[in-house]
């Protein structure tokens, strides 16, 4: 057996989310049954290094899976695309270790978060853009940036139904930029708390438009409560983008 | 009665093409039923500068139609914008007089056409571009696309089944650029025919392949047979990209 690691790409418009379920169209499935019919009917399972809601879209997700093909791994991409629907896209495959695990040896993840700043929407970034009309204070919200960076008890950010007990997690880099109209958001960390991503986003939102000043971002996660933050940005603004298995080199 | 005129936007993706249709959901049925909605169930007829195929976009499609609305000018955008699905965005609204025809008093039209000329898909620009993954000669297709210029019979760019006689049209500026790993076409015209600028883009392409030499371009013009120019480049790559209704002023 070999286990096979690649990295995939997918427009989330259209799925239910990453993860199996019994109603809805999931990426998961789709990959596992692109597989299971390279096998032959063999159930194929895949492992990913977590999931991502309806909507929300991957430029670098990474899984993993075992396999007994005799497949050159350098054909590999090309075969495994020819099975997926165009909505996924296999960009790498490579060969891991028998020990590689797409979701326990994550060293830190990466999450952009799309926002078309503009007076007027555009058709073509709906579906993989957060519209906002008012102009965004950029100066204000990278000093808020500033002061999610580093280790806390992220309990603010948090949908207020999850079951994880520990909620420290370290942010690496929280940082903003202007792009095409677009306002940038991006998010490196150790890992991310359910929907952490969308209400740090919908919190600096608030920030850039004035309604909070840039300090409240400490406050805010002081209060440990969700109530505290702002509200969560909808999900086609997301992009998982990058997940790094090598050992971060501190700066 | 007054005679609106309106610049819209679609995204064709979702699109049985612009003209209404028994089956199948048009841009069209789209409007007016928005309309018709804006004047408590009196049905409003539009007219547009032309139509659209089924996944080809505008970015600056112009429609007219009669109003006894008395909605300021300034609000008609947001109404109208708030009763239309979100594939479809009004721009711009404004009086037109009331001799104004959307279709007839067209001067040029722009037509652009967005090819992505990388190695790898992009499973975020599958519904708005072409993906060719040879490499296309920039120098070879921009001579090819002076060959274009001018007043000629277009038959061998034109859709065999098409009833119109008169093939004769004026293209006045035909060109291409990169742009983000993207080759854009660019066609300025008098008018087009039906398909006319999805079998430039084929031809052309075949140039940009070297499969055909550039000065090919004026012996297919001369032909006046659809067998002799290239396949029809698909849909979803073609934009409507303006209208203008200015008498053209002469460089």
């Amino acid at each position: 057996m070999d286990r096979i690691q690649c990295i995939i790409s997918y427009d989330g418009t259209n799925f239910s989310g990453y993860q199996i379920q019994p109603n809805g169209r999931t990426v998961q499935a789709e990959v596992e049954k692109a597989l299971t019919r390279m096998h032959k009917g063999l159930p194929i399972r895949v492992i990913a290094s977590g999931r991502t809601d309806a909507r929300v879209h991957a430029v670098g997700q990474v899984i993993h899976f075992d396999t007994s093909l005799n497949i050159p791994i350098q054909n590999w991409r090309q075969a495994f695309n020819a099975l997926l629907p165009e909505d996924i896209r296999v960009k790498e495959v490579k060969r891991a270790s028998n020990e590689f695990h797409a979701r326990y040896d994550v060293v830190e993840k990466e999450y952009r978060y799309f926002i078309l700043n503009t007076e007027n929407e555009d058709v073509f970034l709906r579906n993989y853009t957060y519209h906002v009309r008012q102009p965004l204070d950029m100066k204000a919200m990278s000093e808020a940036c500033d002061y999610l960076e580093g280790t806390h008890d992220f309990t603010s950010f948090c949908a207020a139904n999850t079951s994880v007990k520990d909620k420290t997690r370290t942010l690496y880099d929280v940082s903003c930029f202007q792009e095409d109209g677009k306002v940038v958001f991006v998010f490196k960390g150790s890992g991310f708390l359910y929907n952490m991503v969308r209400i740090l986003v919908g919190t600096l939102i608030e920030v850039g438009k004035g309604k909070r000043p840039p300090l409240n971002m400490k406050r805010v996660i002081d209060l440990q409560d969700r109530g505290a933050a702002g509200k969560t940005a909808p999900p086609q603004g997301l992009y998982l983008w990058n997940v790094n298995y090598e050992k971060r080199l501190e700066n």
